[in-house]
């Protein structure tokens, strides 16, 4: 069990929603943190707190700038890499979003690895690379693998691009493939869309797709958690896990939530109709946790908790604080 | 049962090995055939007795021009996208051949279809995205998916991009996993490289690792029967086949089959050793044919007459003919 105490992290996307979450987790544990990020998605707010820490660096930078990365990356010891698009219905309106910051960012990092001679990667892969499964709850050796998303399609790019290199260059690495996320810093998502469309008009809700899309939804710190649960304790090469609770909670639930949260009365919530929400939602999501089980590894929220316990922090955040700015 | 009379087709890597085959095969069934092709591997001898026909076109250009390759591909009814790098150990030493000419190429055919309301791709891909499977023969439906070569991570990348290019934009294609593919126009490979060596010295043949690896070889003719076949009888949104005969032959049996095809006597055959031929290669592949079989479709040749027969066109042509120029 590798312990992280002292030890040289880096960490990709670290001002985004997980990965700040995670560089906060690493700092607790004693390791020294860099993170990077383009801040297109990612927020300085959410890591300021740590700025002036000594064991920790902040480098604003690109992926996609391998010379800057390769230098930046020097003298690490891991490097977590949790920087993509993390809007997944982008993809269907811009076609090599995913492409580049998720696939060539990726293929940038194992280069920049390889060249500095990193050799442990841990990578926030998705359910996504499952696409329509027909085996629910899904298992990590499902196949075939055919996404339906060009977001899915970047995480199964990236997957294959992790498991050459580790087998080239000597690399280790642990894929996780999360479920939804949800909790403290999020940027995106089902409920972060709920709350900004109540602020502007707390009167109506419009919620994409018919309501009974449905999926796991784990809370940022299980997900952090069980990352460095799984790194610490998987020793294949290539180790690769589902990270998520059993079950799921439907999005018409998630609605409700949100608007029991907000005290709302009187919401009318329409429904657009349809059974995804966009071109590329995969509507019914649930992951076979077993192999992350086998490590003694649990969520500690269910499903329903850890929403509604994400719609509280990210009310905070997003209605009273930073979001009005 | 789609029919290829008449129909305009557009073909990647038409000028090399298995792409001018297939090019040879669909004007013959009167298919009029663009040829785009960089010429890095593919040669214009495998395809100059087209070069004057009046349903044949050829364009020198490389894929990742995607304003030229928008304009080139303009009034296609489909695609078949056979070019990439073929060396698959190349990936090793060149990192992002694969990535380019694989991935980055592919989603540039995508990209180029989309832009024409192109809705049919036949794609070239790999048993290369298995990996070294837990399971062989190896079906389609195999999972998981890490591949151990930059190559095969890009096929795996390149199915990835197919998958959500049709889901999002209304394409339906055809993946075709090759297992081995050998005879006219190879253009490299374990036949071309042991003929090869053995016109520079007839007394010794080298042979990379313990000649134990073992592969399906199909015939090119097959290959192409097989992928025509296949795409005139399967319809669903994507359609994935291997495409290889039952069994395999071992490196060691291709040596012998070579040196006797050469008449020579006496070579002494040195190993290198190891079980595999070079980092990434997979020692020993069997791919499940029964899914193709299901559609009435199996390969005219054994792996062991498929090597014979290739052997004896590569001597024509590597041994007597251009490749002496």
């Amino acid at each position: 069990m590798s312990s992280l105490e002292g030890k040289k992290v880096f960490v990709t996307g670290g001002a985004g929603f997980i990965g700040s979450n995670l560089a906060e987790e690493l700092s607790s544990r004693g390791a020294f943190v860099t993170v990077l990020d383009n801040l297109s998605l990612g927020k300085l707010e959410f890591i300021e707190k740590f700025l002036d820490a000594p064991s920790f660096r902040f480098v604003k930078e690109d992926l996609l700038n391998l010379k800057e990365l390769e230098k930046s990356m020097a003298g690490h010891d891991c490097v977590f890499h949790m920087a993509a698009n993390s809007d997944i219905s982008r993809g269907t309106r811009v076609t090599d979003v995913d492409l580049r910051q998720g696939t060539l960012a990726t293929y940038n990092v194992l280069e920049a690895m390889r060249i500095n001679g990193i050799k442990e990667i841990v990578f926030a892969s998705s359910s996504a690379v499952y696409g329509e499964p027909k085996v629910v709850p899904t298992p990590e050796d499902y196949g075939p693998l055919f996404p339906i998303s060009l977001y899915g399609a970047s995480k199964l790019a990236c997957e294959g691009l992790i498991s050459a290199f580790c087998h080239n260059f000597g690399l280790r690495a642990w894929i996780f493939r999360f479920g939804n996320i949800a909790g403290v810093n999020g940027t995106h998502g089902v409920m972060y869309d709920f709350l900004r469309k109540l602020r502007e008009d707390p009167s109506t809700l419009e919620v994409l797709g018919d309501g009974n899309q449905s999926k796991p939804y784990l809370h940022v710190s299980d997900c952090v958690g069980g990352m460095l649960h799984g790194y610490a304790r998987a020793s294949e090469e290539v180790n690769c896990f589902n990270l998520a609770c059993e079950g799921g909670s439907s999005v018409s639930s998630i609605a409700e939530a949100v608007v029991t949260e907000l005290g709302l009365n009187a919401v009318e919530i329409r429904y657009t109709g349809g059974r995804r929400g966009w071109t590329g939602d995969v509507p019914y999501v649930r992951l076979d946790p077993s192999k992350m089980a086998s490590l003694g590894w649990k969520a500690r929220y269910s499903s329903d908790t850890a929403v509604r316990l994400s719609v509280r922090e990210l009310l905070r955040q997003v209605w009273v604080g930073y979001g009005q700015r």
